[in-house]
């Protein structure tokens, strides 16, 4: 007997009849003998209509409304499995983030968990009820609804299973894993059957959007067991119960993946435009000077490289945004030019970073060599570098995406089984 | 200054376009300095919606989750006002009936309120914000969401009311006032300015579907002045605004309503059904032997008529149920025969009953009779009469319905301002 959280999706619970097929999955681990809770999305396009209204209402709109109107997505969707899951005779009810609570900051509509008593829940799990919680959602410090920012059912899904102390998170999805890069780019791309919470990060927030980022932070803090795999598949079918190896991809400790490939996968991220400041005056503060103010207007910064120029008073700053704020960028660095002392500003949009990450790369030399000599094979031109112990990420015109990603992913023998 | 609850149901705030004006006829009030509550209902369409959904889930659901399921109507259309009201710079927050809250028992799906504590919002009323307050939901003594019902959202206006103690209950809906009949049958029907608690209460059960039957009981216990209001009126028309009379009709204690009508109105319920049991035992408890079954068959009995036969030891039993209910009723009659013990069961559907309402008539002789004779002038022939201190019924076959209408509409005066 295990204690399993099941996570559910919004195109995994668009309508009743996908909402009746969730039923059929949870009713496949408590007919196993486990102990089971849900954490539920709204149907999808749900969300989408309820922030569309919230806009209509003011485009200044109160967060604290916004969270109350558009957690109402989920507490329907929970209400309606509970519903579903009764009909197939297993005890379920459902939980509102009020209800448990699942205490959060006031940040709303970008609320943090902060604390989750899952002791009644746990109690309940013992005498055989299903819980099911609404996801995206918790109470805060106002005693009203707050959300946790799109995408926060993940988040609500893993603290849940850190709080129950679960065995296992499964996260069910429209695809089934985690695949060496993106499959739409690479046919020979292949599903993981284990992926390192740290290198799941990365691959996150580098594009390949199977999981919100929080909610790799936060199961990697928790060592939170979590599996994404597939919901489309047939609940029924061989295997989809193993305990152990159900089909998808794990996300766990590094200590628990034993044959450790050095590159785990290709990750890429469109849309990057990258901007030059040249001839700096090369003195303490000037990064301040340039990052401060972006940072104040919002605009995130992703790659930094610093060269030093010829004579040693100088230098030349290079740094990437998303092209969409790549204007705004270079308004805040124009009005700012006095304070930052530059003598030139370039930009060059329409880029793509392709990221290559491992953490068997920390052990492993000649890695990012591998890597320059291929893509110079291929005749593309690298546009700047950053490295870390797990990733190296490169920054080329965006017209080359497709064959770097195949490149690389060739480069380390991804596409071999 | 005043404090005025203000309620506005589904077809008063269907779309974003109605929320906005909704929000014109709450500014309306803050402007003129009035302390202001507002109640909300579910978008029109929108709880009909989620009700089909919980059906499709199971047609056996917990009442509690299709409780949870329902009440987001209401979550959503207060936070959407909420966000509209500020944005015409009116301070403004929604509450859920969890949060105030609105304490019911535990009867889901069709809770009682219990106790309402309104300090809060009054004291954020003095200080110039709106409470707008998800309708129809309360919060069950398992801490989790309850329903008042279908058009609950009435109750609890009228509810919130008597908590804040408000001046007022303004009910906006799709029609501008109470009328003293059916203005489709009768096009000389004039709007009433006022109507005395128990006379209203007659004509909502009656079929004059302008507000729920319990919100107008809770009125009459507690002294709710309410009004009947249109929300489809311009919000800034002249008159709108005053204190006093706003264009609509008052429900109110009769002794606010100086010149007393004889007869206030006409009212009538279509699809009724007359049953009759011919030739009982005249003897003690011959009553529950047949109304016991079929209240405990949740058959609704309206209409009782019992006369004694010539020879003073059978009797016959007339009583009227609703069309729908005529074939299970007299399914359970026939199983109980034995114990009722009568000889033959008459039954006809499609009848009407019309009703003459007016408090006046307590102090006025004739007024029956008036009515006998104006149907018999027509040549409608009554099936059967039922009398209360207020009231007369008169069954009569459908095909009569609007004749009689019109008939004691004129009969009594009310065609004449």
């Amino acid at each position: 007997m295990a204690r399993i959280v099941m996570k559910f999706g919004g195109t995994s619970v668009a309508d009743m009849d996908r909402i009746r097929n969730v039923a059929r999955h949870v009713k496949r681990e408590v007919d196993a003998g486990h102990e089971v809770a849900v954490v539920v999305s709204a149907m999808s396009g749900k969300t989408n209509e309820l922030v569309s209204w919230t806009r209509d209402a003011s485009p200044m709109h109160d967060a604290r409304e916004y969270d109350s109107v558009v957690a109402s997505g989920e507490q329907v969707t929970s209400g309606l499995l509970a519903i579903a899951l009764q009909h197939l005779g297993i005890n379920a009810r459902s939980w509102q983030g009020w209800q448990i609570p699942i205490k959060t900051d006031n940040a709303h509509g970008a609320a943090r968990i902060l604390e989750i008593n899952g002791d009644e829940i746990v109690r309940r799990m013992g005498e055989g009820q299903v819980a099911v919680v609404a996801g995206f959602q918790g109470l805060g410090p106002d005693n009203r609804i707050s959300t946790l920012g799109r995408g926060g059912s993940d988040t609500s899904a893993v603290a849940i299973a850190a709080a129950v102390k679960a065995d296992r998170c499964d996260i069910y999805t429209d695809v089934d894993g985690v695949y060496t890069t993106d499959p739409r780019i690479e046919p020979k791309a292949r599903r993981l059957k284990k992926i390192a919470f740290e290198e799941m990060l990365e691959m996150a927030s580098l594009g390949a959007k199977v999981l919100q980022v929080r909610s790799v932070e936060l199961a990697m803090v928790f060592k939170v067991r979590t599996f994404v795999r597939s919901s489309f598949e047939d609940p029924d079918a061989p295997g989809m119960g193993d305990l152990l190896n159900p089909p998808g991809t794990l996300i766990c400790d590094e200590e628990e993946i034993v044959e450790q490939e050095v590159v785990t996968g290709i990750a890429y991220a469109k849309d990057e435009a990258q901007i030059s400041l040249r001839r700096l005056a090369d003195r303490p503060g000037v990064s301040a000077a340039i990052f401060g103010p972006l940072a104040e207007n919002h605009i995130n910064v992703d790659m930094i490289v610093q060269n030093i120029s010829e004579d040693g008073s100088k230098t030349d700053m290079t740094f990437t945004v998303p092209s969409g704020d790549v204007e705004k960028a270079i308004r805040v660095l124009s009005e700012h030019k006095g304070g930052i002392g530059y003598d030139v500003i370039q930009h060059e949009s329409g880029l793509v970073k392709v990221s290559v990450i491992g953490i068997g790369m920390r052990s492993h030399a000649g890695v990012a060599a591998s890597a320059f000599r291929a893509l110079a094979e291929k005749g593309i031109n690298i546009k700047a570098i950053t490295t870390s112990e797990i990733k190296i990420s490169i920054l080329i015109d965006g017209a080359y995406a497709e064959l770097a990603v195949r490149t690389l992913h060739s480069c380390y023998g991804l596409d071999k089984s």
